[in-house]
């Protein structure tokens, strides 16, 4: 058997350890032999190819990134595409691929599924919004690498009397700045689920002044205040930074300051968040993972993917992961609203 | 409402937090009044209370430890013990009692239970050992000190050629060797659920010094030899490093390095498992199991303990946290059985 | 005795390790008493002390910020602002008054100490670049903060192709973009001391990706590029971010990605540097100042400042913090070139 | 030029900088080429090279070990061995011999530099403990796995009345405990540069049980009580662990119990200190140290090895490295005693 490897879409932590996880697995358990494809579609696409045995994953399980290279290279916008990746699968005679990616990268790879390529898929998301699975790795990572920084704003918040605003990654769930914020102990924390009101949150702000401390908001890069508030001609910069002149967190920092009067400070932790080495918890979550990937080449359970119930791997259809993103549900929004006073 | 607040048992990271979780939630949505028992059992027992308000639990959420200080007091061996409980807490006008404890903790909470006592239960327990919950806090932290500790011994391994042993916590269940284990890499992974033959574990090791890698042991501290290969007058220490001269990671070293030749060296990890700064997850377990602890109250659900499923906060039963213990499932022990060779 | 103690300036991990420092010493050694003023001059100008006792400084020590809190305020720009000070500290019966700061709040206690007040200064700046002194505290914690986001964008820049850019403080010196950037592998690093040629900063990005490997920009905040390069109407933010629309981190990234036509993100790291646990060196160096500030003051070493040599603690006078700033040697600054490449 | 490179001795977090510092600046400045000796003097010993150049560097910063491999073998203590070293250097037509390592390493370095060898030697020891240099790189590292531990073990102590004993790294000199100790705010630091009386530490833990606090307790591995204290069976074991029963730590640790009748917990650093990712100031100064042992190969100054006087990296003779050890001095471990307390 001979199984093609890729990994698409945004760095996360993690992709590293799921590589070693399936090279260990099917070397030592099944024989197999792997064709690693290099930054994501484009590597199928274009034939490029790289040596992935068990010397080439040696060491990589601590480390961030992804040694096969990742891009966002879509083969469905390219004429012909599609029908390429199939002719250079067939041409390094792969009986089967592992694509490890988000909503777009397992997108493709339905597709390719409904059309009769062999594929298993490896969820990922640092935002953590797929359906179909409890936790996917990199979100862990990304959280502590957010509590950390709101640990730090403390300390700098408490001996300046001044407002910290961190943005946070979250384009269209809330799930980093929910668990960090919570975990850091933020006074206010603004998600894409919900829109926020400028002037509640002043409110807020001015309110935790009043007891003597200096308020942390967290504010997801996805998050929005309500209807009228963002000027038309100050539209805030999309996820790759590069329409506008300020991100939402900027904007908001410059809000409140000239809306309260009181010295406010943005910290926006951008990519940060994605690198590095994983946690504990991404590293066993991606391992599993991708032994459990291996398991279900094994098992011929084509157009499935991986998940994670509890302490159990299970597989669900790769459409799951195309399907609505999980968001963070209001009711969950509401319980842990209570530290915002 | 006035409601009493223990921690009893083993120090844990998260306790703080808890703590935090409840007094927030209750004096904000509630307008309860809280009474701090302080050490565990022994603080109703003896009537032993300390100030619990919003001031008390500020800036405690990133500590580890418990404001409340712990004990392994248990009232159910001391004559009227339970009675005696009663009294104080009638006396003190509680009206209800939040326990934040492990097996021991919350099989008393259940017994006062019985008795009428209005008693609502947060599991606790490093090891992550407890039925149902998916998790516990203090887990997740002691699975980041135990990892952090193999990256650390594999460039030491790599440089030196020699066996380093590691033992983790993990009494009557292998979940933080697993995990730890998995996350970094180790290459033995031995747990209480499954006893070892030295003689197979020696030869593991050999065969990684013959692919030109030093190997990496993490034993769980609650692991035990087949039978016959522990020699009675070398009998290991239990759990408080008591009784024995050796304790069980030791004694492996030893054999390792008598049986195969090759210098070992052998490190336990201990309390350092057990304290510092809780990690992000386990801050946000801990303060959405405080927040929850106060809804059962507020709901009148005597006799339940908060639990986790995924992102859901539910209550089980109080007997739920004292029936059999959740182990290591030999499925799962097998499935990472992979990087053993 | 009786000794006011006050820390002025920005904020910088290991002010609370020197004011317990000073306290234990002061109070064990030699039954001092003391005074402690809030929000840096502010407290002695308007008279608003706190309780400064042993109680006070416990658990302190791996906190970051100051139990005392800090402020900007200038007595000397205030009509009559020395004298009121002397007026206050006559008035809380203070002998002597120990003040930690840079080089503004330490101007002001040179100012105090020529008029007579018993002053004994410890130097403080995130951004190591006082004179008389090896290290200051804080400096240690921000490099650490600094070489871990370079870390991180490692993993990111070689799984994606892209320029990274990081702005690190340094506003007229830069010895944690020095410091971080060899420490962190950078492969540009630009500083206040030399000013950077645009053109040739590209040049070396393109040459990193001739190589097959994403580059790395460190800079500090205060760095700037030669004349001509910086449009008049694109005035980069001063340190307190507010003068213009970016900051010149965020200047750079946009000038790479235009001129290179590479992808290129920005992150800016801001607070984050000065806030958090101080490290174990900032905590240690920052505890000898303390107890050795408490040691000049027995001396009576007025008009001196705590300075490191080696491992040998020293009294300089005052004046030295106040004269020209340390910065990095360009000898140095080419020594480190080699990485450039 | 052909330039020979060995690290010999006990493992160190920063060797695979001083590494890569050489030979990207003895490649990129001077065209040097290298040849990597393994596995410390074994490797000139027995002619066992390997490839040592600018793709066998890349990200080896900030991982710890050494890519070279190391070991303990002393080719003074083989018949010819000096000569065989030699003979090899010639064979390999290697011109000079970079020599990273402590008091051993470079006392065989000194000799053949006596004999005509071209050596430039790199100073390195975790203890700190080398004459000649104000630090050396992995004492930072060290000192901060130790401090982290303390701060872990203060969250239980505090939690659980109970006395926490940590031993850290120090042989001959207490440069670790003293430094951790006091930036980990330790109760009690015992060195090797001053034998203790066990009686006097039991009196300071009883105190600080007075005080309602649990005292913890820092002891490096090479403290010794005063005479008589410690029963001749009893000898505890030596660095390696292997002539005794117990460590210094252990012993103390029963000890304390058995004398104040309370719960005493013991953990044993050990081999963690030496491993892992090196601190950002350990990469800094080992980065430094590599470039300028190439300036020295450059400039000629055979017989010298690199040394730090705050940020000068100066040359001085490699006989410094083999004179008498750098201790704590009596006064620096007074200056820190108000801690004891």
């Amino acid at each position: 058997m001979r199984v093609g490897v890729l990994t698409g879409g945004g760095d996360c932590p993690g992709l590293n350890a799921v590589i070693r996880g399936i090279v260990r697995k099917g070397v030592q358990d099944y024989g197999y032999e792997f064709v690693g494809y290099r930054d994501g579609w484009r590597g199928p696409l274009e034939g490029d190819t790289t040596v992935l045995d068990i010397p080439a994953v040696r060491g990589i399980l601590p480390r961030g990134g992804t040694i096969l290279g990742t891009s966002r290279v879509n083969p469905a916008q390219i004429e012909g595409g599609l029908e390429r990746i199939k002719r250079n699968l067939a041409h390094h005679m792969v009986d089967a691929l592992i694509c490890i990616g988000g909503e777009y990268t397992l997108g493709i790879a339905q597709r390719l599924s409904e059309e009769g390529v062999n594929i298993v898929g490896v969820p990922k998301t640092t935002d953590n919004d797929l359906n179909g699975t409890d936790f996917t790795f990199g979100f862990d990572t990304a959280v502590g690498v957010a509590t950390e920084a709101i640990d730090r704003l403390h300390t700098t918040a408490e001996s300046h009397h001044r407002v910290q605003v961190l943005e946070v990654m979250g384009r269209h769930a809330g799930w980093i700045a929910v668990h960090a914020g919570l975990a850091g102990g933020a006074n206010v924390i603004l998600i894409p689920e919900q829109k926020f009101d400028v002037e509640q949150v002043c409110r807020y702000v001015e309110r935790r002044f009043a007891v003597n401390y200096s308020p942390i908001v967290v504010i997801a890069d996805g998050a929005l205040p309500v209807e009228g508030q963002l000027p038309e001609e100050d539209g805030t910069r999309d996820f790759f930074g590069r329409t506008g002149s300020y991100s939402i967190g900027e904007w908001l920092g410059k809000e409140i300051e000239s809306r309260t009067g009181k010295e406010t400070r943005t910290t926006v932790l951008g990519h940060t968040q994605r690198g590095g080495s994983p946690s504990a918890f991404d590293r066993y979550l991606a391992t599993r993972f991708g032994i459990n990937a291996v398991e279900a080449v094994h098992a011929g359970e084509w157009g499935t993917m991986v998940s994670m119930r509890a302490e159990e791997i299970l597989r669900v259809p790769l459409a799951e992961a195309t399907k609505e993103i999980k968001t963070v549900p209001l009711e969950l929004y509401r319980e842990v609203g209570v530290f915002f006073g």
